[in-house]
Parts: C-alpha cells; sequence; structure tokens
C-alpha cells in the first residue's frame, strides 16, 4: 500500500500536527468536535519532504491522492471543481508545525476561470469577478512572486475612471474591466497566460507552498527558532465560503478573551460583506465583534459557545477566524492568541481556577519575553505615543527611565545630593563607574554591546541601559545625538527594553507584580527541581534578589567592592607595592573594609549559601587613565608621576581578557587570596556570634582554574587559614573551597578538578568567550556582518549556544558527577537568567542557575517549564 | 605463596627493569652472562608500591625477605654479614625503571660497625677506618639528611692538624680520629648514636632509598618527564669490592666508545688505590684510562672485552663503573652512556655498519634535544670558554651569531648594504621588523617569550634569537644591559641555544650535516608512515626546507607578505578605505605583487602540497605607530593626521587575539579574500603554463573557523572565481580548500565542518591560548610562578598539552574521521617541530607535521621514532 500523503480534515486531528500542520490539525480538530468548518483536505507534511527528497517534483503518487481527496471534497460540499455546475472554489494555505512567519500563505477562491466566473456571475456577478481578480492576484503572488504593486496601479487608476471611494464600489462590469487588465498583468509580468485550468492552479500552489519552505526569511526564521529543516510543512486546500455575498454575510477575526487585559469577554472585529483579507488589510475599518451581537444576536451567540468550547478544549485562549455567508457561521480557523504580559498572567490563572488548566499548563503558557517587562517601569502609554526617539540602541537591560544627563561618576554623586534623577551617558563604562551607575537612574552609552560592562553591571542593578547607541558621540562636556548637541542637566528618557533615547521627560508607571503573577512563581517553585541564586555584589542588590525568591546568591564578585571611593586608594597602594611586605600593609588596609561588606552580606543572606568569587579582573583596571588622576594618585602616595605610569605600563596586557587575572592572580600574589579569606571568615564568625544558631553557608569560589594544580596551590592555603580561624573563635562555619568553570581545559579536565572541588559553577561569559575565540568587547566588529549574512542566529552571549560551549558543559558535568556524583553545579555566567539557556542547564543536570536579581522570577518560572 | 618483593641477582634480568629498577636489571643481565659482577640481590619497585601502601612502614614480608636473601648472599660470598668473621660489607644503590636524578644514591661499605672495623682492621686496618669513616658520613647524609658540611669540617681540620695533603695521606691512628668524630657529630645532629647493628644500617638505608621517590625534586623531575609516581624505585644491595685496597687495586669508569666523537675506543679514567665516589669527587686526578692498559694490561683486555660483549648485548655504547681488587676486575654498573650530537650520529651509524643494532634501533639512539644543535652554527669551544656572558633570556631559536648591535630595521638595511653582519635589539618585534629580521644575523629582545613574534618569526628563519632577557632595558638610540651602555655599531654576540648574551666578536663553526646523518634522515624516511611539511613564507625558506627533506608546505602566512616595504602602503590604503569600491582600488595594486609572490612559491614547491593560509591578523597591526610614520602615510595618502590617527583608533581592540581576525576579517572585506584567490590561481595558472606538465596542489587555507557557516561563506565565493578563472585559462590546477582547526568551538563542531572542508590544519598555538585561556604574550607575567611552584612542569606552547589540548585535538580527530575517514589532517603550529608533541600527533592519526624549515630534519626523525 502506498504511504498516505493526502488527509481529508475528517481523517486527521490536533495530535496529527506533525503530518497536518498547526492550522490543518486544528480544523480537522474542529470537524471532530462538529463544529461547523468548512471542509477540506490536507497535503502532509511528509508529501513536503517527498517533494525535496525527489529534487523538488511532485510525485504522480502525491497528485493522485490529492486527484481523489478533491473528488472526496466535492462530494461532502456536493460541489464540482472545474465546473460551471455549482462550481467548488477552494482556498489553499500553508501551515506548518510551528507558526512560521516567512512563508506564503493563503490563495483564496482558486477553481475560478473564465468560464466557471461566468457560470457562477449568473447567481452573483459581484461575487464572481471580485473573487475571480482577487485569485489572480494571490496566484500571481504566490505562485509566481509577481508583486502586488503591478495589480494594484490597476485597480487604482480603475477605482480614480470609475469615480468610486474604493473597490468596494466598483460595478459589475467594472470588476470585469479589473479581472481583463489582471490577466493582462499576469501575462506581461509572467511571460505566460493566467492557467485557465483549476488542476493546474491547485499543484502550482501546492508547489508554491512547498517552495516557501525553503524561502531565506523561512530559513531563517527556522535557523532563529531551532526548527529542523526537516519538519517541513503541510498545505491545507479548504471549501470557500464567502463573507462577501452582500446581505448576511460577514468576516472577521476574534479572541476568547481580551488579549491586553486578559478579561473574559469575545474581543474582535469584523466587516460585513467581506473576504478575510479586507478585514486585515487596513483598507476597510472594521467594526468591534459588540456589533455583531446587536446585528446578529443568533450567529454571535453560537460563535461566543465555539470560543468558549475551543477554550476549553485547548487549554488555551482562542484566536479565531470565522466568515458568515447566508446567515451561516462558518470557522476557519483557531489557533493560541498572543497576548501582552498582564493578560498572559491573568488569563493563566482564570483558567487555572475555571479548572480548564493546570499549573504547568498555566506556567507553559508564559511568553516570557513579554513577561520579564512586567518586572521593570513602563513609560506611560498616552505620553509616549506624543513623542517621537531621538536615537536608538541596543536594549541592554529593560525598564524606562527619565534623568539629567551627567558625564561621569562626580557629576552623579552632586546631582542626586540634590534629589535630581539623572542618566549617566559614556562612550563605555568601566569598573571605575560603578558607583555612578548605582547612583544613575539609567545608563546610555555609545559602544559596547549587550554583554558591554555597562550591559553586565546594569542587568545586574536592574537599571534601564541602552549601550552601542552608535548615534551618540560623547565628548567630555557635551553628547552629540545625530547633530544635536545635549550638555550636562539635560532632560533625557531611555527605554532599556526597546532600545529607544526620547528627548525630556517621559511619565513612567510601574506594573507591580500581582497576586495573579505571585501565583505563577509559587507554582513554578513547586514544580522545579533546580534553585534559582542571584548573581548580586552587595547586601542591597541579595536583599532585592530574595524578594524575587532567590534561594541563594550564586555569585559575589568582590572586584566590585575594590573600586568604591574609601578603598580604591589602598587598592592602588597594594598594587604600587614593590614587595609583598608592603603589599601586605596596603592589604590590612582593606581588610576590615571587605570584612564590614561580608559581614552586611552575611546579615542578608543568613543561612542560604553564598558564593563569593575571589579577586578575578588584571590589576591594570584598578589603575587610573587620566592623567589628572594619575597625578592625584602621585601625590597621595609621595611617588612621581613617572613610577606610577611605569607600574601603569609593566600592567600593560596585549589581551587582558587572556593575561594576568583570575587565579593567576592569586597564585602569584597569594596574600590577596589569604586578605579575602581572613575577611570571609571573620565576618562569617562575627555574623554567627551576633545571629545566634544560624549557620553560615559560605562558598569560598576560585576563579579561572584551568589546571587542577593552580585549585591545590589555592585551596591549600585558604583552607588552612580558614580552619585556623575558625577554630579560634569556636564557631560554626560550614564553608566549602569550589571552582569557576569557564575555560576549555577546564572542562576538558573536570574529572581531575571534580576530585578536589567542593562544587562547580559555570561562567558561562568566558567560556562562550575561549570556546568561540573572540572576546565579547571586540565581537561587536563582526558580529553584524555574521547576523546580516546569515552566519549566526542568536547571539552566543545572550542565549548558550549549546552545540559548542554546551556539549563542552555536558563533557564537563559527566567526567565530574563521574567522580563525584553527588558534586554540587551551577551556572553563574549571563546565560543563567535566559529561559532557552536554562532549558539547557535543567537538561543537563545542573543544581542551580544565577542569575542577575531581576531576572529571578523569569529563572524561577523557566525552571518550572515543560516545553 | 607470598609475592616475591626481593631478588638475588641471579633470579633477575635486563627484561625486569620494571620490576627490578634500570641498575639492578642490568647487574642480573651481567650475572646471566658470567661477567665479573659482585653479587646481591634487589628489594623490587614492587616493596617500594608496597611500602607507600602501608602508609610508609615495611611489611614484615619484605624484612624477612631481605633478610632470608642476606643468608643466600652470605652462602654466595662466603663472608658472613654482621660478623667479625670474613665480614661481608654491601652497598645500598637506589635504581628506579628510568635514570632518576633528585634521588638518594648511595651508601658504601654498609656493614660496618666499630667491632667489625676492629676485627677488619687485623687485616688491612687502613681500609677498615677508611671505609668505616665513609659509611657514617654516607649513612647520615642519605638515611639521616645530615649535610655532608658538618663531616668536611672535621675532615679539613685533621687533614690540616696531620700536616698531610688530602684524607688519603691520613695515617691509620688518623682515620679512627675521623671515625670517632664523625661518629660524634652524628650523634649530635641526628639526636642518637651511629648504628651500630647492620640490620638497622640495612634497612634504615632500604627505606631512606624508598623515601626519596616522593622528594621535591624526584618529584618535579617525574612530571617533566611524565614518568608515573607508580613506577617507585627499586633497592640495590651489592657485595662491596674493594678499589681502595692498596697495590693492584684500581677503580674507574669508562664508555665503550669515545663520547664525544663516536670513535670506536675505550675512553674513560681511573684512579688506583681509590673508592669509585674519588674518581667523580674531583678531589684526587683521575688517569686516562690508557695508562691502565700500560700498568695492568691483562684486566685493561679484559675489560675491553667485556665492553664489546656488553655493546653488542645491549646494543648500544655502554658507560661502565668498574674496580680491580687485588688485581681482579669487577664490574660494577652498565648502562647506556651519553654522548655529543656528532658522537650520537656517528655511534649510531658504526654500530649499523658493525651488524649491532638496526635501523630503527639506530634512530631511536638519539636524543633529539642535541641533535638540534647539529642544525645551527655554534660558538667555537675554545674562544667561548675565554668570555662570560653579560647578559642572559630565553634561548628561543638555536644558533650562535656576532654582529653590530642595531636597533631598527633601516638601519639593519644601511649596515647590511656594507656586508657587516648584525644584531637586532628590540624592546619586543612586531610584524613591522620583519625584514630586519631577515637582514640580521641574530635577534636579542628584552620582552616576549618562548612563542613571542621574535620567538616564532626566528625559528622560521632558522636565525639565532634571544627573547624576555631582562637584563636589558632598549631605548631609542642605545641598550642598558644590566648597568652598562651599548649603543648601535657596537659588537656582541649571542647563543640562541643556551641564551647567553656576550661582548665583542666570538668565532663560530658551522657543523655541517655530513653523511652520517644523512642515513639517519633516509632510515627515518623508510620508516615514518607521517610526512614533514614546512611553515614558511618565501619561496627561499621554503627552498632550505625542501634541502632538509620537507615532502610539502603546511603553511605560508599570507601576512608576511603585506609587511614588505613595497606593498605595506597599499596594504594601508586599504585599510583606510572608506567603502568597497576604493578598498578594491587598493587591492588592486596588491594583486600582481602577491600573485609574483606566488608564482615564485610554485616554481619552488611545484606538484607538492602547499597550504596558504588566507589573511589573518587584526588589520591594526598593519598601520604605523610612531607619529613619524604617521604623519608620513598621511603625506602619502592625501589625509589630515587626525583622519589616520582616527582610522587607527577604530581598529583597537581590547583582545587583538580574540577580535576582529581570522575568517571574520574575510566574512566582512571578501574582497580580500577574492584578491587573494585571484593572485594564488592566477599564479598557479601561470606556472603551470610555464612549467609544462605539473600539476600544482595550491591548499587554500581559511584560518580561524569556529563555525561551519563560517566556512561555507567563504568557500563557496573562493570556489566560484576559482573555477572561473581556472576554467577559463583550460589549465590542470589541483586547488583544495580546507580550514585551520585551532578554536575549542571548532574542535567540539570537527564533525560538521569536515562534511565541508578538503583538508584540517590543527593551528596548535592558538588552539592551546584560547583552551588555557591565556595569550603566549601577556602569560609570562605568571607562567614563571607557575614553574616555580610546581604547577605547572612544562610550557604548554613548546610542548603539547597532550591531556587538554590533545583531548581536543583526539574529539575533533575522530568527529571529523567519522564523516570523512580520509580526510587530510595534519598540524602547523609551532608544536610540529617538538618530538614530544609529533609523539602524539602520530598517535592521533594524523597525515603530516608542518614545522619551521630548521626543525625539518628533527621532525623526521621523531615521526620515525618507536619510543
Amino acid at each position: 500500500m502506498n504511504k498516505q500523503f493526502v488527509y481529508l480534515f475528517s481523517e486527521g486531528s490536533a495530535k496529527m500536527r506533525n503530518t497536518l500542520g498547526g492550522k490543518g490539525a486544528n480544523l480537522a480538530e474542529m470537524t471532530r468536535l462538529n463544529l461547523p468548518v468548512p471542509q477540506g483536505f490536507i497535503v502532509s507534511t511528509d508529501a513536503c519532504n517527498d517533494y525535496y527528497d525527489n529534487d523538488g517534483k511532485m510525485s504522480d503518487d502525491i497528485i493522485s491522492q490529492v486527484n481523489k481527496n478533491m473528488k472526496s471534497l466535492e462530494k461532502i460540499t456536493r460541489k464540482n471543481f472545474n465546473s460551471n455546475d455549482n462550481p467548488l472554489l477552494v482556498s489553499v494555505r500553508s501551515g506548518a508545525r510551528a507558526s512560521m512567519p516567512g512563508m506564503m500563505d493563503t490563495v483564496l477562491n482558486l477553481g475560478l476561470n473564465d468560464e466557471v466566473a461566468a457560470a457562477m456571475a449568473k447567481t452573483n456577478a459581484r461575487l464572481a469577478y471580485d473573487s475571480y481578480r482577487r485569485l489572480i492576484q494571490m496566484f500571481a503572488d504566490v505562485a509566481q512572486g509577481v508583486d502586488k504593486k503591478h495589480f494594484d496601479v490597476v485597480i487604482d487608476t480603475i477605482v480614480d475612471d470609475q469615480k468610486v471611494e474604493t473597490d468596494h464600489d466598483l460595478s459589475v462590469e467594472a470588476l470585469q474591466e479589473v479581472v481583463l487588465r489582471y490577466k493582462e498583468v499576469y501575462q506581461r509580468e509572467v511571460g505566460e497566460q493566467f492557467p485557465q485550468d483549476p488542476q493546474v492552479q491547485l499543484l502550482q500552489s501546492i508547489e508554491a507552498v512547498f517552495k516557501s519552505w525553503e524561502n531565506p526569511r523561512a530559513k531563517y526564521y527556522r535557523k532563529l527558532n531551532s526548527i529542523p529543516d526537516s519538519w517541513g510543512t503541510a498545505v491545507t486546500i479548504q471549501e470557500m465560503v464567502f463573507g462577501n455575498m452582500g446581505e448576511g454575510c460577514a468576516t472577521g477575526v476574534a479572541f476568547s478573551r481580551n488579549p491586553a487585559t486578559g478579561t473574559k469577554e469575545l474581543y474582535g472585529e469584523f466587516l460585513f460583506d467581506a473576504q478575510g483579507e479586507d478585514v486585515v488589510a487596513g483598507t476597510h475599518t472594521p467594526l468591534p465583534i459588540s456589533k455583531l451581537k446587536e446585528e446578529m444576536p443568533d450567529q454571535y451567540n453560537e460563535f461566543l459557545e465555539i470560543a468558549e468550547l475551543l477554550e476549553k478544549h485547548y487549554h488555551d485562549m482562542q484566536d479565531m477566524e470565522f466568515t458568515i455567508e447566508n446567515y451561516k457561521l462558518y470557522i476557519l480557523q483557531t489557533r493560541s492568541g498572543k497576548r501582552t504580559a498582564q493578560a498572559a498572567v491573568k488569563i493563566a490563572n482564570d483558567l487555572f481556577k475555571e479548572g480548564v488548566i493546570s499549573k504547568q499548563e498555566a506556567i507553559d503558557s508564559l511568553d516570557l519575553d513579554i513577561i520579564d517587562g512586567l518586572l521593570h517601569p513602563q513609560f506611560q502609554l498616552e505620553a509616549l505615543a506624543k513623542v517621537e526617539p531621538i536615537a536608538s540602541g541596543l536594549p541592554a537591560s529593560p525598564g524606562a527611565a527619565s534623568g539629567l544627563i551627567v558625564f561621569d561618576a562626580k557629576k552623579a554623586v552632586e546631582y542626586s545630593e540634590k534629589g535630581r534623577p539623572i542618566i549617566l551617558v559614556r562612550m563605555e563604562t568601566s569598573p571605575e563607574d560603578i558607583e555612578g551607575m548605582h547612583l544613575s537612574s539609567g545608563i546610555l552609552t555609545a559602544r559596547g554591546g549587550m554583554t558591554s560592562h555597562a550591559a553586565v553591571v546594569a542587568r545586574g542593578m536592574g537599571k534601564s541601559c541602552i549601550v552601542g547607541s552608535t548615534d551618540l558621540r560623547v565628548y567630555d562636556d557635551y553628547v552629540m545625538i545625530k547633530d544635536r548637541k545635549f550638555f550636562e542637566g539635560d532632560q533625557i528618557s531611555i527605554d532599556g527594553g526597546t532600545g529607544f533615547v526620547y528627548e525630556g521627560q517621559i511619565e513612567t508607571q510601574s506594573v507591580a507584580i500581582g497576586e495573579d503573577f505571585d501565583n505563577i512563581l509559587q507554582w513554578s517553585d513547586e514544580i522545579a527541581d533546580l534553585k534559582v541564586y542571584t548573581n548580586a555584589d552587595s547586601s542591597a542588590e541579595i536583599q532585592m534578589a530574595l524578594d524575587f525568591g532567590a534561594k541563594g546568591v550564586g555569585l559575589v564578585r568582590t572586584e566590585h567592592m575594590f573600586f568604591e571611593a574609601d578603598r580604591i586608594r589602598a587598592v592602588r597602594e597594594m598594587i604600587l607595592s614593590t614587595n609583598q611586605m608592603q603589599r601586605e600593609v596596603a592589604l590590612s588596609k582593606i581588610l576590615p573594609i571587605q570584612r564590614d561588606d561580608f559581614e552586611k552580606i552575611f546579615r542578608t543572606v543568613r543561612e542560604l549559601p553564598v558564593t563569593i568569587r575571589y579577586l578575578d579582573p588584571p590589576l591594570h583596571e584598578f589603575m587610573p587613565t587620566t592623567t589628572q588622576d594619575i597625578e592625584e594618585l602621585a601625590d597621595v602616595m609621595g611617588m612621581s608621576v613617572h613610577e606610577i605610569r611605569d607600574t601603569i605600563r609593566s600592567l600593560h596586557e596585549f589581551n587582558p581578557m587572556m593575561g594576568h587575572r583570575g587565579c593567576r592572580l592569586a597564585i602569584t600574589y597569594p596574600e590577596i587570596a589569604l586578605m579575602q579569606t581572613q575577611a570571609i571568615i571573620e565576618a562569617a564568625i562575627n555574623v554567627t556570634k551576633e545571629l545566634g544558631g544560624v549557620v553560615l553557608q559560605p562558598e569560598i569560589m576560585i576563579p579561572l582554574v584551568g589546571d587542577v594544580e593552580e585549585f591545590n596551590y589555592l585551596a591549600r592555603q585558604v583552607k588552612t587559614l580558614a580552619n585556623e580561624l575558625i577554630e579560634k573563635a569556636n564557631v560554626d562555619v560550614h564553608y566549602t573551597v569550589g571552582t569557576m568553570i569557564e575555560l576549555p581545559r577546564a572542562c576538558i579536565l573536570a574529572d581531575e578538578i571534580a576530585k578536589e572541588a567542593d562544587f562547580f559553577s559555570f561562567g558561562t561569559n568566558d567560556l562562550t568567550q575561549m570556546t568561540y575565540g573572540f572576546s565579547r568587547d571586540d565581537a561587536g566588529g563582526f558580529l553584524k556582518s555574521y547576523y546580516d549574512l546569515n552566519i549566526y542566529a542568536k547571539d552566543p552571549f545572550s542565549t548558550l549556544d549549546t552545540k559548542g560551549v554546551g556539549e563542552l558543559i555536558k563533557i564537563a558535568i559527566n567526567k565530574a558527577r563521574a567522580i563525584k556524583p553527588d558534586l554540587k553545579i551551577g551556572i553563574c555566567g549571563e546565560h543563567g537568567g535566559d529561559p532557552a539557556s536554562i532549558a539547557f542547564f535543567k537538561e543537563v543536570g545542573m543544581n542551580y542557575v544565577s542569575c542577575s536579581p531581576f531576572r529571578v522570577p523569569i529563572a524561577r518560572i523557566s525552571l518550572a517549564r515543560d516545553k
């Protein structure tokens, strides 16, 4: 028996989505539910794959199955395809497994030709010629790639000639003229006549849908969304029903709930006496669905019942197309409806309360990219509608902010002491700017990518941030935005979610996390196996993350503590030391400040685990860069400018990312690691005594380990000192010593390292850099070309490259767990807050993901998702 | 039955080296050959491992086996251990599988105590007390770690008191005094009496040998030479024979051939009436072995026969220890002898011609580190003996050179036009210095490591080079070497093999490659499965490599072609272009020059494969750095200095190693890759026509690929253009398009890339950098600490890190060959010339290794080795 390539609606169901495509499967399902669906058949995705396997030829088998099913459809509809006697017209539409923009979509009224139109005209001439001209134009577009504009010229001319308002007002004679001229356009553009044989129209349309599977836009979309080429598309052939037959006819689209607010109400719009495309084309102004209730209450009520039935059946809010032909309601399509963040959360809650969906389904129903907006202030829509952006950049950290422009941290202090909100505008930021960033409402930079310093720090702080805005040139005391100068104190507004910059102030609104959203988060925690930790560097940030539901701290970057004004001098003194003794004197000044930082952190986290990473960046990052700052430092240190410049020069590295940093620093200057150990353990001892009965869990993390001997050398010294201090104090502190896995070599040798380390935390930022061999700071120069040329579909710094970097992570986890099955493993790179990456981390068996505080809710939901 | 831990010499053989250690196995073997060996027994390496498994305790079983064997030895020697009646004295010596410096070595005369010495004194009082005092000192050193100096003070005092020349002249009474005072020193330093029980002496000595297996020096040596800790050491206990019994006594060492020249002659030295340690201690001046022939011809002839027998038996030149006791010759030890490069090559040839060894054995007998010296000029030894180094640095490229100091390329041209040899002295070199390096006899830099630019390029050119000499401070027109100024034109000499810098001129000598060495190379080629290619950038270098026996070119770096004076201007013009058309105009100026370069290369390589890498470094490397050069360029280009500085600034990268380079350049500027394609293919066409009948094999290599789409995008364009040109010209050019595998991601995704690429060439320099996450230019800052702390044993840029980087290479090869079993795979990183790394490349199934011309002979031999 031959393989079945074509299915009648009545042969399918929603479960056959892979074979029938989304659209076809839903039509089949509605047929099974006895809903009023115009009947038809589906050419399956298998047929599409067969077509490509046959070098782009439709096999005789498929053609004969199409013909056979058309015969069946004739019987079902009691109409005749390719006949003047009660002619059967059909629509042809594509339908892949997943909704896919970029593919050929629809041909309506297929089956018409000169003769059939003339026959049909005997009953309804307007309908016949209006439908015919639409067919010619759509078929020309879809099957032959003829631009719509060639036809628009024709119809616009005739509308003008006839002195009518729109094509809707054309007379039958004029429509006949349109058909004639459309056929001429077709002949001119295609080089052959419009096919009069409906059979030819049908097969060419099916083939056109198949071909559109491989067009560049569709291919790119698949790459972007990891949709395999092998899925193929199905083609749905459905009996035409006409909303444009005059009185008692209408066509429209509607949602089963309000997609903006989530309110339970039928929400949509329609047109009387029109075909579907008119509703969406914008050429006619549609009516709200409530109008249908007034004018055709029976049909409205029937539609409402169907909408409720479909929602229950599909466990989701539906987006439906309908047509009313001579007072008879038909459903042409149904699918899950798009919605706003607020609506999504409300609908998920309501459907759960109504008993329609489970908690898991509620969680899975959310679009997390949209949900993210819930967590940040937004511009008021009415205010936003009145302004135009003056520049744009990369949307690095969501949220809206308005404030006065400042160009450096000092001014940021001045303005914020006066209680003025500020926007920090910089060429790019560096660790020196941390304090200024802290005080600002938003950050705007001319350079840098989505994982530049500004972007990473801003996300960590939950601040609005736009980076890499090429519309900006930043000077010392003004900024050129395109060709206009803006000075310090000028007011601007930025939207870190869209990347747009506006002049002046725009009102913002906070979208509070309501009870509905809290429910979703609670349910997520019930379901998820993994925990969500946070990356945060201060007790304030940690508190914020705990409020968002973090269950621990996966990354405290101690270097940020080194930059604040009260300690940077001692840090520089340490760097300028020429021997170990001088260095220890400088470190002894930093010790009490760090201890104080850690005490605050321990008081906040209490018994939750907190992973503290030892000093990571190369020392030159702590040195001043401007002449003025160097002179000041020379003055303070009693050294010559020359000596300080010499030190700065000696610290220079060709590739600082691959230089003297991470554990390499601690190996050459163990006294730094020992000072940090002392600060952590003494702080832990003090806070333990202060709180009483709480056992702290500091996790000491040694960064950038590539060889187990590096880890051993440092862990030995850290443990010796820590144990000594704890023993002397005689308190219970559960500290562990682990490492970041962020070098390819550490992945390959993870078994050796796992033998010695108490925990692993994957640093996916550096791991991505080293695996690809490019730095995130420098990749901007060519990544744009990569996206333009479709070489890369996604930014590997935003969504984990599971094929390459992910494979190294898998190798590492497998090797490590083979040695130590219960090793605690987490991830503290930027990817820890990205839903797609989180799905991977779950799959490979990590224990937790750690992300910036504002991403914690997103991560909690991501971990509970079953898709 | 219990495990055997102790073996009599008569129970062992040379095959039992793993159990008995090298020394013990050879003594057993000589016993089997019925040679005059003082008998004894061996405590095996299994016993050593048992000792460590038992937490450093010798088991009763081992002790009882030692005692049992001592009984057997008493029977064999007819002497008695721990007895006044014909006392048996023994030596105790360590002996691991491989010769291992850093381990405890020897205790002689063990078995003596006050009583036994007194008894022995009745026959020979000098011998008795001389032997006793030696025992006390050696035992104290070996078993208790007492510094020899404590004993030296005593004996020096007594020698002075007695007014004699040396300890050899001390009277019996004085020797008794020495023994007494030595025992006091022992008691003082150890805190207990010197053990009078020979049994205790024996067991403590054995234990001391076991312990020395774990001392830091031994551990470090093992790490350096990849010797597993699990091997353990054996201990040899052997009857003492005495070369110091007076008349008819002697002791010495000798080689079976001259270790300096390789001549077939007994070569060594000895002392009459002495113990072995005296010969090597330097306190007495030994006599040449020819003297023995005169004085004791019978013993000499017996020794000569034994030496010949051992050579034949062991298939190698032997280094032997002997003692003559009362005119009776004993052999105490034999092992393979160390030799000079010349001697090694001659001996290997002679032994083959004598039918003693096979070609494979001849090849395996060479120490390649030493052989490398054969290929470069050396300072004359007599001249070198008269001078002291004034500075030192890293020996980056071997060979000796003398010349006048110059500080830049321009001066290099001036001096060399006058025919003066020069040494280029720089802070560090950059691609701009290529021409100056070419003209110099040697290169000396103050900065950089073994794989810095200067080092890599110098090795490629076969020039003497010292880098990273911290004794230097280089200024514009002079250099401070330590505290002395040297100016341009001053004469210095450098030895790139030792890293020493000398003042003035030192005569050099070339060590020509002789027939013997040629034979070795021929035999190597017969045996090796892999081929040796070369990394070379000009036809001159390629010709040199072909003369050294290269079978192809594995890497032509085209960027070096961009730096020469006649083309750098067009290159800069290309970089300063603001649009594609300007860029193409500039490229069209470079095209004929590149084509000419390639024509020369093709004429040289003819039908051999030649792999040409497309432009790799970031563009900023081609821009001028000094103000003067920038001004000149501005002038030439008709641009402002400001504009040129702007371009330079825009090209700046934070981490150029991880920036816009390699295939990323070609993707953003495909016109560069197309120009290079045109130059290569047109050159190939022209040379094919010119030569007639020769089919050229250019292999086009796209660098730094991390994703197959990068490769596809470029390969498509390259092939389209190449095919078009070839078709038009209608000649036969066999070009292929492949890629460098030098990023961890390319290794992980090697299967995808292998599907598309015609060949793989591993770039192990970059792969090492990315896998470890440090750049070779910046690693100097911490790698020294790593070696000092024993964190790393070897420089991963010199010898491939097989555990980490090697594992990635294995993953890549396995994945690639699974897709394309006959994929051509090679290596063109610096490791291609390193014997240890070559062994790995052979093991993982590469097709060829490619190295700089001067390393080609070493690589050829390495590939043939069976060890």
